[in-house]
């Protein structure tokens, strides 16, 4: 039995579906490039087997623990550690077992479809799992992670990636990029900017992040000109590892362009734990329009990732930490957030700002407007909750009309589940071009264009927005 | 000529649609679980007849009256009582014929769905209602209704209901409940409380509620502690009629879990007619989460509906009362307002809160995502101005990639048309066999697992989620 | 090779497609209302010839050039004219190539489907814009201007308007509309009344305009009696000149209903020019109200369009001035807003007020609740960001359920790009029509009634409402 329709996705009707599949087959094997993720460096550095089934698709991946999880299974029984070290399931196939009890929970959704993807295409299975097939899944994919093959790089090369970012802290030491780079590898590997740390004041360890990077880049970071050249050395550090853009995961998109006076005096105060809220959310602001600027000197694509309301559950951020399926999008505004930002320098066509959004009412109201007019502006993808078939769907149907598709980066995966890479592009190739042949069948786009459309959703939009 | 499609609601591709009819001929026919709604215990107490057609379709039923009234028909003409008891057109054949002309208004909306499925399924009409038709659908009903199988008991059986909640005020002396249980006929009628009259201190009859709350129970409701015994009294007085589930209709969803001390001095100034409206607010969020933690004892499943702005028209308000067409949706945060709630007791996988929305863009950026990781929440089906066709879709297209469908909890007919009930669980039924059709066609369900699936939105979700 | 597909829009499916084809085929030359736009009169008053072909469709139309200023091509480059006189690009025929060179980014945009239609319906052209054909659609779209059909007045009878309508401020002379009246020409060229810029406080000729109000009309606009007159007098005045409606495109829909000396007294501080940003805005929010009373009076159909954020780059207003492409949408409440106007004459059967929105999540939750009770209101049609196939097809699916078509308007097409009218209504048959059959196909609507709706849509209901 396959677990995989082999056109799934593609539109229902006949006809439609005929264009849908050519457009389709002429983009399924073009190379993964993925300019946004959070694969572990280490996988690919130490190249060591993936430890076991359990470890490998529930532990670490909160699209599905947290799934279990509202349905009353407790974290522990899925082996999610303890913050504090405390008792958690450490048997992979007790593990694996509830794991399986529950896979009717995933109907629907696509996690589903990822995990039948990765069970299917990368561990050759063709029956379903569920209670009865539990055991015999444990032990097929733990005897597969035992052979070379299912190696980190060996994977790698299978998935046909052309190029891979990870994300790492602003005061990562990138041992694992530098390993990998030393390894003479030739998978390409890049890390990414995150500052989230040394920027956001509300950070219990913001004061230690600013003081150890300044150690990391022999800046005075306690005066606000060392600290911006702290980010400006450690940026061309991580552009030395490869790193061609940087990330900013803030809780809204709010921007400020402050006097230099001013915002000295905010950074004076957040380094002395002194801020007031508003003062916190004043100075990631003002540290957005700065990153822009370093952007114009050092040709870093700058990403926005705002609107998560992180660790909504107080006893699961205490017992387990962050990242544990509990962050929960709320509304976000761009139009008044980014006009500092757009003000300062968005007028500039070397500056490239990729937008994310976790409310998707902003999509046709505010970032295919931005986008369609800023010629910084461009788009990213549907994201996190968004990542799915009826979501990228919806994103294209409500950014392309204002914003057409050169406003658009392609798809980023975003994943740490690294055996659902392949899964989530194909998945985002197949809406695409389900999408297209939509548009085609309706007389909304020439059917001699839309190959070449395609073929940019697929790998070329976001080459060239990330400059890889 | 038939007034309904046999094939209304599925899907227009062949392929889909004989899947979707499918799925749909083998759910059409099962019991109504109806677990919220506004049916009139009286009709089952009595067993009286309807009064006229007039009085059964259009007085009554504020989807009707209200798209009358907003092309101008003044609600006197259509016999809408005024609180002061003043003239309103008392001749149902003259209401009667004032709605038949004005027929064409409901093309295109689910009321028409619903009551040309009343009038063929029900009264076995075959003509489409306008002016020319009035006297005769007139006529027909009226003779119908004076018949012994039209009668509210002999239409209960004839629905197929296997069990139907009212709602009645935290206040209400149940009798007719009580009523229907001495009669000893078997059909499970059953009742839900809903303490809005004696939680909101912003009704004009709170203090006299509270007063009359106190005399019921024998609890002294003038302090704190003696009014949550009178809700603990009240609710058991509830689920000793039948009561499975509490209602709470607030503006917003905001919960709060103040110290006790605060809640009480809150309740003191509620009580004395002192608290700001920023109190009163403060005060209805305090006892969502103090009823969540009663449900915890008591097993009461808790549905919170927030989200109208009630009573917008001051003159509609002033001569004919609540209830008139004129309450209109706002937007409604969920992830900062439910928080406190969810702190206190929200992974208490033995406590069911269900929540709804009047604010759609919610669906996907918040409630799903709270649905997917918090335990104790599940996700009511779309609600009054969504509970329509596209509605319904927009509701699974939005929710289930995040919060699958054993997050949510089948269909609610929230209604006081009686005659609706069979038409509206049905439209429920072709919409999500529709869809799940689309899913099983576009690969992201298997054939053999839709059907289970089916069956579940169609009665056992609800069954299981209100522990009917 | 023909530039558009002669069932573009229409749905896939062979049947439904069958259906709106025939409902299309009814209403495709029906003639054009177009009750709300910005085309010029003196076009119509001179009937001159149109300059270029970059002049044409690409210096006027923000749509797009927008575009390509989103791609980072200069604005001057586009010929788009300075504010201060400074050089920009002048040779069509540059522009015309440069617009050519970027075509590709219309993909999938109602502009490109919009332009080539008027590139094949209008100028008889058969081969795709691009770089290689630019030379040749140069020349042929200029040598086709150069005759007498391609004027003005001709095309107005080819395109086969009923009647336009074109916005000016309450300060205009109107001196086009009465050459045109004069001329004895029988085409139908109205204006309509938009006083914004003697109602916005905030504009910083305010105070001017409201002086030349005054002379204008004869009326002391220095008291706040002898404004409200001036108003009247002015509305008079647009009246003889054809008026209709009045437009509002205030930057919320905040209404007000204060007392008249409180009116007065803000009105004396936003002649003063001391009105805070909250004054100001109350102001507005009451003019509202004011001009909604005066409707009663004249019979002028009230339009409000609130919810852009107009000139978010200040450069390119500093630059280049208003209606640059530069114009955002916000979000955009409607429930409290108008709830001060609605309460003061919202229940007048012989009021008209037309809503537009920016914020299509307002449709379900807000709008169609509201039109779909108040007698006054009525839902103005997907509106600039939105007025696209998919925009409109949001606008039925999220409107009809609640509103029905009958407290809709038809289409408005309110463009400035003169060759682009019948492209739109052809668009919006298009999309109407289609989703007819579907509503037909499915059920919803009876086969016998949709080509009676479809006509509606498609003109008579833009007739009723505008009152022409």
């Amino acid at each position: 039995m396959a677990l995989l329709d082999e056109n799934r996705l593609l539109p229902v009707d006949s006809a439609t579906r005929r264009v849908a599949r050519d457009l389709y087959d002429a983009v399924r094997d073009l190379p993964i490039v993925s300019p946004h993720g959070h694969t572990d460096p280490r996988w690919f550095a130490e190249d060591q087997p993936f430890p076991d089934p359990a470890r490998l698709f529930v532990t670490p991946d909160h699209y599905v623990f947290r799934m279990l999880a509202s349905q009353g299974v407790p974290l522990t029984d899925l082996g999610v550690p303890r913050v504090d070290g405390g008792p958690t399931e450490t048997d992979g196939r007790r593990i694996w077992r509830l794991f399986a009890g529950h896979y009717h929970l995933f109907r629907g959704t696509p996690s589903r479809l990822w995990l039948d993807h990765a069970f299917q295409e990368v561990f050759g299975i063709d029956r379903r799992l569920g209670a009865e097939t539990a055991d015999w899944y444990y032990d097929h994919i733990a005897d597969c992670l035992a052979r070379p093959e299912f190696r980190p790089r060996a994977l790698f090369k299978q998935f046909n990636i052309e190029a891979i970012a990870t994300t790492e802290a602003a005061t990562d030491d990138l041992r694992w990029h530098r390993m990998i780079r030393e390894s003479g590898w030739d998978g390409r590997v890049i890390t990414a900017y995150r500052p989230d740390g040394v920027i956001d004041p509300d950070m219990a360890d913001f004061a230690d992040n600013v003081a150890l990077f300044g150690e990391q880049t022999g800046c005075d970071t306690t005066t606000w000109t060392g600290y911006l050249d702290a980010h400006r050395a450690r940026r061309a550090f991580f552009i030395a590892h490869g790193a061609t853009s940087s990330d900013h995961g803030h809780a809204s998109a709010r921007t400020e362009d402050l006097p230099q006076a001013e915002a000295a005096a905010l950074f004076a105060r957040a380094l002395a734990g002194t801020c007031t809220a508003q003062e916190a959310d004043a100075f990631r602001g003002q540290m957005l329009t700065e990153m822009a600027r370093m952007s114009l000197d050092d040709g870093l694509v700058m990403q926005i990732h705002p609107g998560a309301r992180r660790n909504h559950s107080d006893q699961v951020m205490a017992t387990f930490g962050r990242d544990k399926g509990f962050d929960i999008p709320g509304r976000t505004d761009y139009v008044t957030a980014l006009r500092p930002l757009l003000n300062a320098v968005g007028m500039r066509p070397d500056l490239t700002v990729i937008l994310f959004t976790l409310d998707e009412t902003s999509y046709a109201r505010e970032l295919a407007p931005l986008a369609g007019a800023w010629p910084c502006l461009r788009l990213g993808p549907a994201w996190w909750f968004h990542d799915s078939p009826e979501g990228m769907r919806r994103f294209r149907e409500m950014t392309t009309e204002t914003a057409g598709f050169y406003n658009t980066v392609g798809f980023n995966d975003d994943t740490r589940a690294f055996c659902s890479i392949p899964a989530r592009h194909d998945v985002a190739r197949r809406v695409d071009c389900a999408w297209l042949a939509d548009l085609v069948m309706s007389g909304r786009l020439a059917a001699d264009e839309a190959p070449e459309v395609a073929h940019d959703l697929a790998c070329r939009l976001a080459r060239h927005a990330y400059r890889l």
